[in-house]
């Protein structure tokens, strides 16, 4: 009884196992996304408390769905947010934009990321598209992210 | 005969100072450009010597004809370039997003605005859409966007 119960909880612990990792990699790499609205920019210097990993000149970009959540404060499932961390150069009295550190992804599913706020997060490294970086299913992203709960968990905001 | 010349001369140049009015004035204000191709963006720092009037942190957009033009470096008619200025905080370890200071506009029209390289060069202050800038029919930004012949006098090249 103890080794088919063993061998009962190894096959549920796998399963379990399979659909984390299944979570942790469903959010989709944003094809096409550099043709979204133009959210935001913001540079965040060396010495901030995000400097790892966000130090450099990030663009935030929206696809059609989360526009009207820019506006309106509430997400609905499909938005999609684009963090698009860019290394920077500073010379000459002019900033100016280096290579991709990283892309930052929030996809809005309330029920499969009912867990972090309805959101997923995941990180590309540079400009891969399958290298990903977030490790811990968007718990470490969401616990930064939960200050902003009456934007539904979104730092940016529209401007026009 | 002296008098009809000199009439003749008066109404001739009437009629060219304002056609040349009506030339300065038909860039037209760059309407839903906030959603077009958000090309690159560039801060320039106080002492640059484009800091009067472009000191600020800037966003360059392309409408779709446009956006061929950044790849290509050859732009057809209908092709639009929006500078868009911004003032910035530097604020905790971070440089922010502030109020607009200017849009400049560029708009392909290769015969009739043949005399400044195929583009007419317009100004909007701050979030004015009728509160025109450029005075000289567009000389004085040629003259800086003359040196960019070989992409079409445009200083903006496509990232992905």
């Amino acid at each position: 009884m103890n080794t088919r119960f063993s061998m009962s909880t190894a096959g549920l612990l796998l399963t379990l196992f399979a659909s984390a990792q299944a979570a942790e990699h469903s959010v989709a790499y944003p094809e096409g996304y550099r043709t979204w609205l133009h959210a935001k920019s913001m540079l965040i210097q060396p010495g901030h408390a995000l400097e790892n990993p966000f130090q450099g000149l990030h663009h935030v970009y929206a696809n059609k769905k989360a526009e009207s959540g820019l506006k309106s404060g509430k997400y609905q499932d499909g938005s999609v947010l684009v963090f698009d961390l860019l290394q920077y150069q500073e010379k000459d009295k002019t900033i100016q934009e280096g290579e991709r550190k990283l892309l930052g992804v929030m996809q809005k599913d309330s029920k499969k990321y009912a867990a972090t706020g309805g959101w997923g997060f995941e990180g590309f490294a540079g400009n891969s598209k399958t290298e990903r970086l977030v490790k811990d299913g968007g718990t470490s992203c969401f616990a930064c992210h939960a200050s902003e709960q009456k934007t539904d968990y979104v730092f940016s905001q529209y401007r026009p």
